[in-house]
């Protein structure tokens, strides 16, 4: 036996954990719904459907947030070609921050006012950010598990932008006590600044390698 | 780094996206079960049928529409073999409303008599079929996300297929409040309707390609 | 653009259409547990556990009718290399039994003595066996759509297998109003029976080649 | 007909099982969180999330159950490259345990002090481990089921692995009498207890080969 099919058994092909991965995050992303019920004892329909308007606005927010999320894995995991069992056991753990989002979700559409439901998406969202940072932060320091010729500095870019992405998240956390309306903004405009931060680095990036 | 691998950056596979798109179809079209449910309260289980008839009919209107958008969304995806940002930024806005229509199908099942639900259905029927449009258009107009050999026009006439479908949908809106049974017979019939368009169209197509 | 090139146009790759029956079917087989719920009003865990006996029986029932349906769809699928627009709609048509067992499962655990409950599972898994019987009768008058070198007679045979599961299913209709325990023993021997049938006709099917 | 393609009648491809079995723990990794809902007689959302921690430690728990066992599965599932009837059926079983997982969390999320919620439990996890066993027991001694040049024995080793984390889970059963503590440390030891055989096997493995 080689060396290289010794290695063989420490790196596995990644096929089956991305379909765990995307089965994951359809099942999540579909399952938000059974959150959002007519209630049963609101007299007419247009009264059930304003009692809804809350629970339907985080409904909102946490898609955007799950498939911000779904974008950015998409985006990176295609770099790395190999996985060995922690970046297997890190994405097991950034799954599990995926499947709470119904539970938070509804938490914050029961409570959409109080600052404790608040503390528990963010906490949510941050866990998923700071596990996310983990598995490109691993695969940054392990060019093996990359695709030839895929720069480690690009996993590494991207474990910078989950911090960028978690700062605001832990900052929403105590920003709660002091207007419920902080963790709303922060949430809403998590997304557009991941995505124009991405769109800076790739320029810039491309600039770089470029002059090459 | 070549112009073609910089462009690798901007374009990426879309395998990951239909296995997303296909997972949040099979849930979201499993998951409109979980509305039909057997009343307690309704003596015996005769009766307890009865008093689901209506949302059973729901069921397969919904599961009908759902089917039917799946199999477009099937027929037309095959031509694009890559994917900008925009492309999955306006897919995963498509995927928002399908995962809402296991909500708006049980609002019609519990008020299928009333007006105000169904524009709740139809609202989200236009919305999807305006953003699957938004897709096919743009794809249409960036011949670099095509296959090879694939004729930019096929998915412009698929764009088209979409608003043919969503007039009448915006129709029902105010025809709901007319009669009630306007926006059933418009839901049952958009499908075969959709089907007989994508068939003249195709013989067309293949007629005009065929004399060159 | 030759022939061939136009037939493309009418055939479709099966990859997106196995990816949505499988997770039609992986969501399917996982809700039917939903139904499974400890009743709150039972006093000990013992009595809840007991109450729900029945259901858990029911669930087993429909399990295995499930992963045997798959089953058999897994084994002849493989056969079929294309689609037409045909075998598309008749398997969506197909899917819509799968999506039905989580309802018909929980009528029969909630009534399992009554005729009418089994009568609901029964006309389900009955057109599930009509519907796949068109499936493969399809295939096996149109030879295109096989893969290169399979005898058309393959699926010929399994469209039998479905009437042959089907027939018993037909009789559990009636049955049911004689005595309740005429539909379970069917239920359950309708698995075996395919199993068994399967392997007769494999044998025969290699023998007659063999001699070729 | 060549005696390859009479055996390519009984082995069959094992992509869709594949599909099947990860749609399958996607879902009900992601479906165990509906057990975990807000008590809506609860008074403070801080009384209402202290209600909850009893569940929300069992949803830990389960979760790293099965993702633990998903991990496992992939491990070695990559071995096999063919399956024949009764891997199939083996693994359809296999499943039947994976679905249960959200019912017997919920018995004892709602439970968490009885003795006989945690037998459900361990009964539950055992019954999945042996039916694990029986599958790599089938692949090992079937080479043919096995990718070249894999050695039968390292299927050999996976199944006594199952049967290692099945012995304390048996153990559970009655000592689940003497004290509900002993479950809970057996079902939070299991993992790590299987992963520190898996990596001491492996370096065994590893050695005895690198020597020939």
């Amino acid at each position: 036996m080689t060396r290289q099919s010794q290695n063989d058994h420490h790196l596995v092909d990644l096929g089956r954990l991305v379909t765990l991965i995307d089965g994951v995050f359809a099942v999540a992303i579909t399952l938000l719904v059974l959150d959002l019920k007519l209630p049963y004892d609101s007299g007419s329909l247009v009264n059930a459907l304003k009692q809804m308007l809350p629970s339907f606005f985080v409904y909102l927010i946490t898609f955007a947030s799950i498939a911000g999320y779904w974008f950015i894995h998409h985006l990176y995991f295609r770099y790395i070609s190999q996985g060995d069992v922690r970046l297997i056991l890190l994405s097991l753990i950034n799954l599990l921050f995926v499947t709470l989002y119904p539970l938070t979700a509804s938490i914050v559409g029961a409570h959409p006012l109080e600052p404790l439901a608040m503390v528990c998406f963010s906490v949510n969202s941050l866990l998923y950010c700071l596990s996310a940072w983990a598995i490109w932060s691993h695969a940054s320091t392990h060019p093996g598990l990359l695709r030839n010729n895929v720069d480690p500095c690009v996993l590494d870019h991207e474990a910078r932008i989950m911090l960028f992405v978690a700062t605001p998240l832990a900052f929403s956390i105590p920003l709660a006590y002091l207007s419920i309306y902080f963790p709303y903004v922060i949430w809403i405009l998590c997304a557009p600044a991941a995505a124009w931060w991405e769109t800076r680095r790739r320029e810039n990036h491309i600039f770089l390698i470029g002059r090459k």
